[in-house]
């Protein structure tokens, strides 16, 4: 990676709840390489101020090729399962000579409902990230099977190298992944227990009668069902570990969210203590 | 509900996978409704065509003020934590005359990683909708509090009555809901085994060494974890219940989506069989 933050400019700037932004590029890389649907949104017609949104799966990698030639930035490989028509703007966009159709792509996890003494501090723990940069769809074979296997075992490790590979001619084509060139990005975490305004926690009768906590909240990955044409009668190592990996993390994540310390919400003052 | 189905119009039609999609509108609303976090996206400059998405909680709902004048379209009511400048846009929209702020929500929830022969035919189960319409700021008092209330409530239900309630005037006043009128909506919904191709199907060497099946994927309600300045030492029933009911409710829609037959690629033809 070729810098440790992104830089703050005015579009990607976090003007509210400053104290949980970041601009960390570990971080945000991690959060969208977590995610397992990125939000992509791009505007259909640039005569008309009206965006789209769109699920696909997506994750950001530096291909050794770019490496190559000197490139250290990540960029965001987005498989095209959902629109033909984000494919076709994108493919316009470089035919006019522009770096690509904007878009936008957030990926949010929730970790917890942070429930406290009014609905107005009610929270979530969550993790958040959003990106902007410019899409291009690529044309490049080797760099298009590189991507292929990325967003592959984003979904399971070591799936890609465990299924009939490598595609064939009609697969190829048939495939579209989109590369986002990233502009700006910005994060957004939130960990901890519930935090209530000074106002109510003077109230005895309000601390008397409201539950206050954490209900914490991960994905969970269920037991492996075999389809009906499945002849491998053992689960392979690479579900069964991934699974059984993945839940004890993301269980450990988010009940340690939930008792972390909350959030300051401003720098304290002498009479806050 | 004054419609079954959402209008299929050239900007919300499904064109890709078309024997997924759905105009139904109660199965679009429950996929939002049963979704924690939403994808809203806007344009914040027109002579940009740079849109921006930021996850919000939201709610579709009937004001029953609304009812009374004889409306009957649900709305998409948004909580305003993230972003400041959507509700200024939001109202600058509303000052120059026009219905709002053109909007864009998705709603995506996975069910389950569908793992086949090849990385092509891997898939998700899943249901996702998107809205299409016009936001605009709540100013009525009462249909304000009746929308932190809804959305209060779709966090845990019931939870709006158990915290100390209603919301002070400070509260009232920094609180901005965005009501999103709504002109165009569609979804998408995977269930299923794995689909594999003929080519594939006719393999033995593959049907023999590639496992095929479907992880269950869900979110999970962890055990809730009092917070420090809790009293009330057994967890009320208002969110014991929702953490039971809900996680037995989710495992057993993923694992019966794992199970159910595949979604057909196209109609079936003579030679198919």
């Amino acid at each position: 990676m070729s810098q440790a933050v992104y830089p703050q400019k005015e579009f990607n700037k976090v003007n509210r709840y400053k104290h949980q932004a970041t601009y960390d590029v570990e971080t945000i890389h991690s959060i969208v390489n977590d995610t397992p649907v990125l939000h992509v949104s791009f505007v259909p017609d640039p005569a008309i101020p009206a965006p789209i949104v769109l699920p696909m799966i997506g994750q950001l990698g530096l291909y050794p090729g770019d490496n190559d030639k000197g490139e250290t930035d990540w960029k965001c490989y987005l498989h095209g399962y959902v629109s033909s028509r984000l494919m076709t703007l994108a493919a316009d966009a470089v035919n006019r000579g522009e770096e690509g159709l904007p878009l936008c792509v957030a990926a949010t996890k929730v970790d917890g409902f942070v429930l406290s003494l009014t609905p107005n501090s009610h929270n979530y723990n969550y993790r958040s990230a959003v990106l902007q940069g410019f899409g291009s769809i690529v044309e490049d074979a080797s760099e298009k099977l590189w991507a292929m296997e990325l967003v592959t075992n984003s979904v399971v490790p070591e799936r890609y190298d465990n299924t009939r590979v490598p595609p064939d001619g009609a697969e190829m084509q048939s495939t579209r992944i989109l590369k986002m060139k990233i502009t700006g990005a910005s994060g957004k975490v939130r960990q901890g227990v519930p935090a209530d305004e000074r106002k109510d926690m003077k109230r005895e009768d309000i601390l008397d009668s409201v539950w206050t906590g954490v209900v914490p909240v991960y994905e969970k990955l269920g037991v492996p069902q075999p389809g009906p044409y499945n002849r491998i009668w053992e689960v392979p190592e690479h579900v069964k570990t991934f699974v059984s990996l993945e839940n004890e993390k993301r269980e450990q994540y988010a009940v340690e969210a939930a008792n972390k310390p909350a959030p300051l919400k401003r720098p304290k003052k002498a009479d806050d203590s």
